[in-house]
C-alpha cells in the first residue's frame, strides 16, 4: 500500500517511470514483444555500453552496475533494454579487466545474447574507444557495408532507457551525424571563485543537462577519437564535444523523458527498485479452476484491486489460448475452493518452469484457500501451513514467491465484502513488497 | 530484505540518508534531542520555508510538498528538521492562499511549534520576500535587536537536512553576509543553439549545482528585494544572485551532502519514502516479560538480526528507567511465552500512547508468541487470529501497527536455529515495510 500512500497517481508528479511495461514483460532476452508500426529503424545500428567503473575509484566495493534489484544486476537490466529493441544488432559491454569474469556470468545467467564483453581501460574515453574499435572488428575483420552505420553510447546506469526515445536518437545521429539526450537543469548552475565564493550564476534557462543515449555515425565517432588528444582521452567526458570539436559535428539535441535519469547515489537504488516493482505489479491473472464459486470472488476482486491500481484477467486455467499469460504475467492468483490441496498450484509451477519464466524477475504466486462455513470445523486446519511453507521454499530457490490467503465464506453481506477487501488488499501489498522472508505464510482475509 | 538485496550496505555507495538517525528519534515536535558541542548559535536564526506551488504551474494535483509519506506530508518532514534544531528560533512557511488551511492543518495536526503561516504570492522571490518582511513584523512590530540576525532559505521539498549543516550555513551567513548548499554537478552542462543544436560544453570542473539551504544576514536579504527589479522578482530564482547584484555580497559556497536534494521527479518520491522506512528500521526493543525462555530467546534474535543490519535492545519490561525505550524505539517485540494472551501488548499500546509516539510515524509492535511443544496441543489454537486481528484493527487507527509471529520451541538444535533466523528475518521484513495491509497476521516462524 505504500505507494497508494504516497500518493503516487500517475498524474501527480512528472511521470519518470517506464511509460511501456513491455520493458519487463519480455519473457525471454532477446525478444522484442512490440514493434511500434512505421518505426522500424532500416540501418544497423549497434550499441557500446560503458560500465568500467571498478569501484576502486569511488572507493564501492560494487560498483553500482553491479548491484543486485530483486536478484539481478543493474547491468543485466540496461542490456535488457536494448536487447528488446529488434533493430539493435549488437550491444559492446566494455568493462574493467577485473570484472570481465563476473560480466560473463551475468550475460549466461541471465541469457544476454546480442552481448559481446571488452575490456576497459583507465578512462571514459579510452573505454568507449575500446568498445568502437571493437564494433569494427567484430568476427576478425569486417567489411565496411557490415559495419554499423550508427553506434549509440549509453551508460550501464540508465536502465529505463525506451524503444521510442532510441529511435530519435538512432534516426536524429544518421542525419545529423551526431544526437544526444537532454535534460532541463534541476538546479541553477553557478561559477564559483577559487577561493569557494560565488562569482557568477547562468541562466537556467540557456543550457541543459547533457544526458544518454546519445548516438554517432561510426564514421564521426571513429574520427573523434582518431583525432583526439592525449589530454581529452585522459580528463574528457563528453563524446558530443569531441564530435564537435574534431568532427565539426553539432549534435541535434533532442529532450528525453526523466527516466533517464543516472542511478548516481544510494536514494537512486531505492527509486529504481521502486520503478522495477511498480512496474511488474500492475497486474495479475486470476485462476479459478472453472468453480462457479471461485469466478464470484474473482469478479468481487477485480473490483476491489481496480482501486488499488491493479488490472486483474480472470482465466479458469492455463490451458489453450490461455497458456499466453504464462508468458505474459509477473503475479498469478490461484483460487482454490474447499480443498487444502496444493496440486493446482504445484501444477502452475511445472508451466511456469517450462516456460522459463522466472530467469529475469521474480514471480508471485498467491494461492487462495476459499472454503465455505461448514467446511471449516470438518478438515484439518494443521496441515496446509506445513504443506505450504515447504513448497514456497522449493520455489524460491528457482525465483518463485509463493504466499497463502486464507479467505471463509460469509453469507453476511458486510462482512463478505470486507473479506474480500482484505483479500485483495494483502494480494496487492504482497505482490508489490514481494518479500522473500514472508514466501509460504498462510494468511487471514 | 530489500535492502539486502540491493546490497545497500554503507560502504557500497555515496550515502545519502540523514546521518543522524535522531532526526525522527525526537518524540516531541520542537524538542532537540542531541546538542552537538560548541556548536551552539549565539545569535537569532529563523527560516523562511517557501512552500508555495500550488500545483497549477505543474498541472500536478497534490503539490510534491503535501505528498504523504507513511500518513505525514512531506512538508511536515521538513520543519521537523528545523523545529528539533534548538537554536532556530523561528520557521515561516509561506504557501500558496488556497492551501492555507490545508497547512494550518497540518500543524495543528503533528503538534509543530515555532511556525508560523503567511500566504505565497506569484512567483518564488515574491514569497519568499513575504516571508522574509513576516519575519521582521513578528509580533506587531519588533525592534531591531529582536529581529533574527540570520535568515536561512530552505526548500518544503528538500526534507533530510541536518544540523550540523545549517550551522555551517548560519556561521557563515553571519560573517559573509550570505552562504550557500552547493553540489558536483551530476551530468555535464551545455548550451545548445536556438535550434536544438549542441553549441558548446562547460567545463564541469569550474561550475556547481545551486542546492538548498542558503542564509543570508536579515539586512542583506532585505537590502536586495528592496532593491531588486520587477523583472528579477517575476523570472528570477537565485537568491545568491540578489545578494551579488544589489548588495555586493559575494556568498560563500559550502559543499553539502547528497541528502539535501530536492524532491522532483517522481522517483524521488519512492527514494524519499525509502530514507524514511530506513531511518526507521535500524533498531527494535525486544521486551521479554522477565521470562527465562524469552530472554534466552531475544539473545538467539539479537545475534540473528546483527546479520540483517538491525539492532536489538532487550529489556523485561518498560518500567522504570526502562520507559525511556518508549521515547526512543519506532519497533517493539514483545515475546509471550504459553499464552495467547494479548494483555502484555495492550500494556504497552497503553504506555505508547501515553507518551504520543505515533504522533509522526506508524510505530510497529510485533507479538512474538512463543510457545513449548506441549503446549501446542492443548491449547485451542483458533482463539488468536481473531483476537490479534481485532486488537490489530483498532491500534491501526491510532498509528500502530500489530502483527504476530508463532514460534515453536523445538529441542533439535538445526531446526529450532533455523526458527529462529525465521523470526528474525520475518521481523525485520515487517519492520521495514511497514505494511499497514498486514497488520493483525500471525505468522509461521
Amino acid at each position: 500500500m505504500e505507494v497508494n500512500d504516497i500518493n503516487m497517481q500517475s498524474d501527480n508528479c512528472e511521470p519518470d517511470r517506464a511509460a511501456h511495461p513491455g520493458i519487463f514483460l519480455c519473457h525471454q532476452a532477446g525478444k522484442s514483444d512490440h514493434q511500434p508500426a512505421g518505426r522500424y529503424v532500416d540501418f544497423p545500428v549497434s550499441v557500446v555500453l560503458p560500465a568500467g567503473g571498478s569501484g576502486e575509484r569511488t572507493g564501492l566495493q560494487t560498483p553500482k552496475q553491479f548491484c543486485s534489484f530483486l536478484g539481478r544486476p543493474l547491468i543485466s537490466y540496461t542490456i535488457q533494454a536494448f536487447e528488446r529493441v529488434s533493430w539493435i544488432q549488437s550491444i559492446m559491454v566494455v568493462v574493467a579487466k577485473e570484472n570481465m569474469d563476473l560480466m560473463t556470468d551475468i550475460i549466461q545467467r541471465f541469457q544476454h545474447r546480442k552481448v559481446r564483453v571488452v575490456p576497459g581501460d583507465s578512462t571514459r574515453h579510452r573505454s568507449i574507444c575500446n568498445g568502437v574499435l571493437a564494433l569494427g572488428e567484430e568476427e576478425g575483420g569486417r567489411s565496411a557495408a557490415e559495419r554499423p552505420k550508427v553506434v549509440i553510447i549509453h551508460d550501464a546506469v540508465r536502465p529505463f532507457v525506451e524503444e521510442d526515445f532510441l529511435y530519435k536518437i538512432a534516426m536524429a545521429a544518421k542525419e545529423q551525424g551526431a544526437a544526444g539526450a537532454i535534460r532541463p537543469l534541476v538546479s541553477t548552475v553557478i561559477a564559483t571563485t577559487s577561493e569557494g565564493y560565488l562569482d557568477h550564476s547562468l541562466e537556467r534557462a540557456k543550457y541543459r543537462a547533457s544526458e544518454m543515449p546519445q548516438g554517432f555515425t561510426y564514421d564521426v565517432i571513429c574520427q573523434a577519437y582518431q583525432r583526439c588528444s592525449e589530454s581529452d582521452f585522459e580528463f574528457g567526458t563528453e563524446c558530443l564535444h569531441l564530435a564537435l570539436q574534431y568532427c565539426g559535428t553539432n549534435a541535434k539535441l533532442i529532450e528525453g523523458p526523466p527516466t533517464l535519469w543516472k542511478v548516481t547515489y544510494k536514494r537512486d537504488l531505492a527509486a529504481a527498485e521502486s520503478i522495477i516493482k511498480e512496474t511488474l505489479s500492475r497486474s495479475a491473472c486470476i485462476i479459478t479452476g472453472g468453480s462457479t464459486q471461485a469466478a464470484t470472488l474473482a469478479v468481487a476482486l477485480q473490483k476491489a484491486v481496480s482501486a488499488l491500481d491493479m488490472e486483474l484477467d480472470v482465466i479458469p486455467d492455463l490451458m489453450g489460448d490461455n497458456a499466453r499469460y504464462l508468458l505474459k504475467e509477473w503475479n498469478f492468483i490461484q483460487v482454490s475452493v474447499n480443498t487444502s490441496c496444493l496440486s493446482e498450484v504445484e501444477a502452475m509451477f511445472v508451466a511456469l518452469e517450462a516456460a522459463n519464466r522466472a530467469l529475469l524477475h521474480p514471480l508471485v504466486v498467491i494461492w487462495v484457500r476459499f472454503s465455505s462455513m461448514d467446511e471449516l470445523s470438518v478438515s484439518g486446519r494443521m496441515a496446509e501451513p506445513a504443506a505450504i511453507m515447504d513448497l514456497a521454499s522449493t520455489a524460491k530457490l528457482r525465483n518463485i514467491l509463493l504466499y497463502g490467503i486464507q479467505l471463509h465464506q460469509s453469507k453476511e453481506a458486510e462482512r463478505w465484502e470486507k473479506s474480500v477487501l482484505r483479500v485483495a488488499e494483502i494480494a496487492s501489498a504482497l505482490i508489490r513488497d514481494r518479500s522473500p522472508a514472508l514466501v509460504g505464510q498462510l494468511l487471514q482475509a
